[in-house]
Order: C-alpha cells, then structure tokens, then sequence
C-alpha cells in the first residue's frame, strides 16, 4: 500500500509500503477514506526530531472501513465505518476507565515503530475494540470531514473547554486561530458560554472563529492583547483561557488575561520548558491545566451534534488534497496558505 | 499599646504604638488574645524585603475580643470573641462571594500602610463586618489555640486539600512538613483520604503528622524521595500532591510524585519564578492549582470540628512565648527549633 513517511524537516514522501495484516488477536486492520495533518504533525516537519535515513510513518488522524478483525476484538464487523482517536487505548484499564486514555496501560501512538501511521491507506490499529468508534454512516457521507475532526481536534478543543471548565457561568479567552483553537472556541459555545474572546489575528480564520461563536476578536498580541482583553473585561480578565497555540508568548498571555481564581487549560503542545507562574499568580490562585486531549473519551458524546448537523466542525479543513499530494499539504499548513489539510483516499 | 515591628533582616522589636481608633464606620477595633508567627513572617525576616529605617508593623493572624465597633458594622457586639483571617475584605463584592476573598475588590493585608500587625495588643479591622467571625467561647476557652489556627494555618492547608480535589478516592502526598504541611495532612484526612504519603525529614513533625493522618512518611528528598513514593504507590504517584513548601525542590518533586492525570496544590508561597511544567507535563494533564488561601471562605465549614474536638489543629504550636518574647519567637522559629509560635497577650 502507500504511506506517507517523514525523512525530516521538509521532507515528507508517500511511499510502498507493506500491507497491515493482523498481528495480535486484539487489532484489527482499517481502509483508510479520510486522514488529516495536524499542527503537531508540523514540529517534526520544521526539524523538531532528528533526521531518519529509513523515514518514519506519520499521521494521527483517520476515518475509514473495518477490513478484518482479531478473533479478540468484538462489537465490530467488517463494513463498519469507524473513526480512531489520536492514541490507541484499551479502553479498560484504569487510566481509561476515568477518561484518560491518553495514559493508558497498553496504548500508544499511531506512527510509533511497529505501528501504522494514519496518512496512508490502511493501519494497523492495535486494541481495536477500545480505540474505535463506529459511525453509522456510509463510506461516501458528507458528514465525514466533522466526524473526522473526532479524531483529534474537535475533543482537543473540547478537552480545552472542558479542562477550564467553561460553562455557562463562565467568560472565556481562547488564545489561537489555528484549527485547536477555533475548535475551541466551538466546543465552547457549546458548552453554553456566552462570552468567548478569540485571540487571533488571521481575518479569514477569526472569521471562521465567530461563525462557531466568538463574540469578540482580538487581533493585537502581547501586552497589547493582554490590554485589549482586560478592557473588555471590566479590568478583570476571563474566568477560562483556553490556550491553544503552545509557544511562551501564548503561556504569558494567558496568565495575564486570566480573572483571579479563573483557569488556564492548555492544549497547544508546549514548546517552552517552564511557566511563569510566580508570586502573583499564586496570589491571585489561577490555576494550570489541561494536556494532551484525551479525545476517545469525548467521541460518543460528542458525535451526536455532528450526526444531527447542530455543529460542523469539518469546517476547520480548508482543502483537500489526495494521499499522493500529502507533501504539498505539509507545504501549504507550514506556509500557512492552508489552516488545516483533509486527506481523501 | 505595644506592638511588632520588623526593621529588617533578623531585626524584630516590641514597641509602644499609638493605640487602634475607629477611623471607618465599617472599622471595630479588636483586642487581641492570642497570635502567632507565620512561617511568611520568617520570609521578611530572613531579608526578602529591603530594610524599613520606620519599621513595618507585622502578624497577620489573630483572635481576639471586639472592644469598639463602627455604627455601619452589624452582626458584632463589644466583647465577642473573634478571629480575623489573613487578609480582611467585604464579603460581599463577587470575589468574596464565589469564595475568593484574598481578591476582595475592597481588601487588603494586616500590616499594610496605616494598618495595623497582628502580633500586637489591639487592631484596627477594616471591613469588620466581613472579616470577623463570631468565635461561641470565652477569653480563656483552651480551644483558643486550635481556633486561632482558623486565621490561616489550617484553613491554608485545607485549601490546598480542596483545591487538590482530595476525597476518600484519593491518594495524597504531601510536601513539607512545617506547620502548613501538617495542616494539610489533617484537612486531608478530615476530608476523608485514606492514603496519606507525608515528605518531611523532622522526626517530631512527622510523628505529628502520623498523629495528624500520615499513613507514611517519606523522609527522602529529590530523586530518592521521588522514587519512594512511586514505590509505595505501584510506580504511579498519587493522584493528589499537596506542595506545603515554595522551594524549587518541592514543586520538582510534586511534579515528580503526581499521577497522570492528577492534580498538584500549592500553597506554599513560591520562591521560584517558573513551574517546569514541560512537554511530559502536558503529556500526563497534570493540573496545578492552588494559591494563597481564602481563610475567610472556610471558617464556618472548620469550626465545628474544632469546637466539638474532632480535630485539634492547634497542636501545631509547640511553643508560646509573651508579646515582649515575639523576638525570640522568630529566632526560634528561624532556627527551626520551633514549629510554630503562639503568642499569648
């Protein structure tokens, strides 16, 4: 089959690969329809990781059709459309059972070695009964884009929300218009806030921002930003900040538009070693949270709002490109011509 | 009257002051019983701030009786007994009411400009409405120690309990075994937890904090100590970390101990200006919380164990010393051959 595999910085190709076959009663093997790039598939496409002469599998999120099942793995059959989060879960351990499969017992990542990467067409997928959900929806629904975006960023964003506690009762400063946070924001309003400030500065994408609910946009950065927040915030900030881009100058904005007593949640994959998060901020009791998005568990509650058409947010993929094109979908989310890249098998 | 004052580095004096008067119609003065020293006394003390040729009033937890009240301050009558938390505030702005008073929006901190210490023989209350709950004992009830513990010590560890998310569901591990650390074991264990890992090397505090809750003790520190409690919990760590400290050191061995998914407290006023929540952090959704402690939020709720001798956190004092004798409270506290001063007037 063909894969796309990573050399290094700037150097994606798709390639023959083996076929998945099954390895342990547990997995099952998945056609892939859609895949995506993500943010973080970027880090290592900007040089985060050493080179690799043999390159290695990557992507992380995919959709497709159950081709073959362990004889371990029940309440799938062949046919069935299912979406995988971001990591493989068992989906029984104790970590899963209180909704943290992203530290599961026996999980691990897609594109690990040994492990299929998403951005191909077809994966191995290792505890195939706790890591996939079943959509009830045909191979060729209009739907898929949404129900792709269960894989990782929508819950991303919904881990965000979530992890901040955002509700109701809460304003609400996300900080970011890349895909995570304009999922956040959606995940947000959601979640019923009222008052959701996008920090962000891409007219096309905070655009896409207050179509899922921003009420506000605030494109100045820095102190500046920090300013801007403040005042539309009586002076106090936001109870919830939903940091969503993971670079230190996003980390210091969130502490300095966060109310007293509020919560900061952070998704964006930390690229700083610390946070600043001295005197003042204890004395004003913020508090830190977030991390790697469990997303498997958020898909069954999710799913419904996408299957009934209330949210959509597949609207955060802005072209597509086929697998043998992946390469130029690096190119274009790297120069920044594209928010976020849908794969079409 | 006579009253603390701190000059600077090592340099505390009991001097004649002019006596407390009402100067706001929401003032009462309140004589004071009995006090104590913070281990945030020994900060000043040990030289954090630069040194003061006027001298700065000093204590910020006392009980007392209300001798004079303000003609806009109800609920209180002269000769109540009463205890004033850290901080003073309204209790009524919205901080207060979501239970945030170290935010009041009309606050402030004992020993600030114009306001009296408490380690002295009267104070000014600003906000006394607010600030002061009605103690139902007499001037010389033997409970006054564990009650005056209300100002701060316990509700702070408390806090950091709460804030933590400590229940009976919980492991704990808790850093520090100062007065706050030990504090912290009993509002743990009061809110059920019933694993209490207790890190502290003091052989008399720690056999208090046995007496406390601690199911064990860790003397070990850094790497060793990290490595012992992921011993005593199945490689896991806890899935609560209560830092009672605000050395580098401890905020490295809380991130050290927490399980995934867990949550770190801190309230021991930081002394380092980052958290290294890195990468692997983010990668766990370790959540830090915590802050100074809303004393005033949690009187009401304390009280009664104490009243009806449930618990006995005034066992923290393990020295008491007259007003003329706070110099040589400090020193014994700095030396660290005191846990905890109570003052007695």
């Amino acid at each position: 089959m063909r894969a796309t595999l990573i050399y290094g910085a700037g150097d994606v190709r798709v390639e023959n690969v083996p076929d998945p076959t099954l390895r342990e009663p547990t997995d099952a093997v998945v056609r892939v329809l859609r895949s995506c790039i993500c943010g973080s598939d970027l880090w290592p496409y900007g040089g985060s990781r050493p080179a690799s002469a043999e390159g290695r599998r990557i992507g992380h999120e995919f959709l497709g059709v159950v081709e073959e099942i362990g004889k371990d793995v029940s309440g799938l059959r062949a046919g069935d459309v299912v979406v995988a989060p971001f990591v493989w879960a068992d989906n029984t351990c104790d970590f899963c059972l209180e909704g943290l499969q992203t530290s599961c017992r026996h999980g691990g990542g897609w594109g690990s070695p040994g492990v299929d990467g998403g951005q191909g067409e077809a994966v191995r997928v290792p505890q195939a009964q706790g890591t996939l959900v079943k959509l009830p929806v045909g191979e060729d629904s209009a739907l898929l884009p949404s129900l792709l975006t269960l894989s990782d960023v929508f819950p991303t964003g919904h881990h965000c929300a979530v992890t901040a506690g955002v509700s109701q009762r809460t304003t609400v400063t996300v900080i970011g218009d890349g895909a995570v946070g304009l999922s956040a924001v959606l995940a947000a309003k959601r979640l019923g806030a009222e008052r959701i400030i996008l920090m962000g500065r891409h007219k096309d994408r905070t655009d896409l921002g207050r179509e899922f609910g921003a009420t506000d946009v605030v494109a100045e950065r820095g102190e500046e930003g920090i300013t801007k927040v403040k005042e539309l915030t009586g002076g106090d900030g936001t109870h919830t900040v939903l940091e969503c881009v993971g670079l230190e100058d996003a980390i210091t904005t969130a502490l300095g538009v966060v109310r007293a007593g509020g919560t900061i949640s952070r998704v964006g994959a930390p690229q700083y070693p610390s946070i600043p998060a001295d005197f003042g901020v204890f004395m004003r009791n913020v508090t830190i949270t977030g991390g790697v998005a469990p997303a498997r568990a958020y898909i069954e509650e999710l799913l419904p709002d996408i299957l009934e058409g209330r949210i959509q947010p597949g609207k955060v993929f802005d072209r597509t490109v086929s697998l043998d094109e992946v390469p130029a979908g690096y190119q274009a989310m790297a120069g920044r011509e594209a928010l976020k890249v849908l794969i079409k098998n």
